[in-house]
């Protein structure tokens, strides 16, 4: 089993579990012929699933627990007393060298504060954030950070440009992506002094980092730089506006077609192309929030991902351990603070 | 004269100007009957245009000046050097009492920074903010500050709260409108520090502000709050989003379209369907930001606003000169604020 990676998944996170987990996992495990999956969770539960979806004995172990942390358990309260809970014991997995990485569909900040006990915060970084793959008109852009630090430091903005570089790099095999940081204007005396900061250092780690500058809320769908950096506050609000504008466009949309007999003609004729369209701006495509910053793979599903969208998180999980993403963090944080020790004296501290 | 109304245009702003100011004073002149014009800028320039859009004589007069704030100014600059701009000119109208708005579409910081000067600052109010309205699922929403203020306390998102709901109240014809304060998190515990202390005031006034709760930015386009209360730089970010993902889903669905023989037919027989869909999501329907808390309303139009959106723009200046904007915001503020001095002893201060 030596070039069998072990993946291990919190089966019994998120609103559709564990069954849109299992299934996941059998949608994954097709296109991963040697990934071995650890499942977390009840085995009076999973069992009757794992025969639905035919996952194959050779490809996974349960490991029996009845604890579950619930969408609706106060974080505090689940993160103090949830130490025998599928989703912990995933994350111990990783931790113990047993696993290369975890997937849970669980509470975001309880998968996020139990990633951070269990797995440490990774040397060189202040603090870890959520990032995820976005749609944009250019192709799929990487945006951090959406949700973990409400309020960050200029240290903190130039790690998160640091760490989505990498995360691009592997997700997208493109070397020296453009990075942008979010801005409420191009000028150079716009926005926040921390960004101004941030963008100050940027440009001091010359051609080691493709630094663009400045970018605005627009250039996310735009696709204007293939990664966008920015707190989690204003990133959260950029993600869940997306999500706002997406449902607002396509139920008017809707509404529109119900109420023409011309248009439910024009809609079905046009259906092929709407369906391109649906699967491009698919949601599930993009699911897989991933905890960049730590020292290990923790990648963070939708709650309400249904079996595909599972799988693609599951599939990001892969890609990210294939290509060791954290010791790719820390060499290059190390390569790029060498550069600016050694060019002019600046440093990110 | 008495009960006609003057609205100061600063004729020479914005990237179509004078052509689609004139001619969008010729769609909003038609509409309002008892509306005069002040005309601020370059006479010369603005005659042929008069003529061409057949505006009458007694509608209007021109108030010549050959400066003019441009688009690529520096705003620093151009604030303290531009005293005889026609967007200076036009604002001082308003300070002077001789028109009772201004509207503009040259640069939002110089327009912002001198309607500060030559207006003041309300009673009561710390810090002016741009608001605007949006489209959404359960209709138009108002939103506010979408960039004034990079950075605010939580005296600041209080006040917000009762300018934006002032402001929708003479928009909508609404009393009561929900208020919500955007967060990344329902809970309680979520997000920054200013946000939950004025949460925490906001409760405190009772009956007198609908106040919602937290929201997020998805909440933007499902319309859950008729007023979406931000600090400016989340808001920015917010509505550049908005408009990056129309701009990405739009964009998309063309390229798809022009792909497929059946698509393009279909397209052709939604066609009506489609440019309801436009229509209601066109942001000319939404131009016209207003800047609220000062002492007079000066409206900024869109930079690229075309005839018809900088028509909207001066329907909105209209709308709420007539309805006594900045005194209904004083009354108001002073209403909540003797609420909550009396109730629980709690000011905002």
């Amino acid at each position: 089993m030596s070039d069998t990676l072990v993946i291990s998944i919190d089966a019994m996170g998120g609103d559709h579990a564990p069954d849109s987990i299992i299934e996941g996992v059998s949608i994954a495990l097709k296109k991963n012929e040697d990934v071995f999956f650890f499942l977390y969770g009840n085995e009076e539960k999973l069992m009757p699933l794992i025969e639905k979806y035919k996952i194959p004995a050779e490809r996974y172990k349960i490991h029996h627990t009845d604890a579950i942390i619930k969408a609706d358990d106060k974080p505090s309260h689940a993160i103090r007393s949830g130490r025998e809970s599928s989703m912990w014991k995933a994350i111990m997995s990783v931790r113990n060298g047993y696993s290369k990485a975890v997937v849970s569909a669980g509470n975001t900040v309880v998968l996020m504060a139990m990633s951070k006990i269990c797995l440490g915060t990774a040397a060189g970084i202040d603090r870890p954030a959520i990032a995820a793959i976005l749609p944009s008109l250019t192709g799929p852009i990487v945006a951090l950070d959406l949700g973990a630090n409400a309020e960050c430091n200029s240290q903190n903005l130039v790690e998160f440009a640091i760490m989505g570089d990498v995360f691009y790099r592997i997700m997208f095999k493109k070397e020296f992506p453009s990075v942008g940081l979010l801005n409420i204007g191009s000028e150079e005396t716009k926005g926040r002094e921390e960004i101004r900061e941030a963008a100050g250092v940027l440009k001091s780690f010359g051609k080691k980092i493709n630094f663009y500058g400045f970018v605005e809320g627009n250039d996310i769908g735009l696709g204007t730089t293939n990664v966008v950096v920015t707190d989690g506050f204003s990133g959260n609000v950029a993600l869940k506006t997306i999500e706002g504008t997406a449902k607002l466009i396509s139920t008017t949309l809707k509404d529109i077609i119900k109420k023409s007999v011309l248009s439910k003609i024009g809609f079905l004729l046009a259906l092929p192309g709407l369906r391109a369209l649906k699967k491009k701006m698919d949601p599930r495509m993009y699911n897989g929030a991933m905890f960049l910053g730590l020292n290990g793979i923790s990648v963070k599903s939708h709650g309400s991902a249904d079996a595909f969208a599972f799988s693609h998180a599951i599939e990001t999980a892969i890609n990210l351990a294939q290509n060791n993403l954290c010791s790719k963090i820390t060499d290059e944080l190390e390569h790029v603070m060498d550069v600016a020790d050694s060019s002019n004296g600046e440093t990110i501290a």
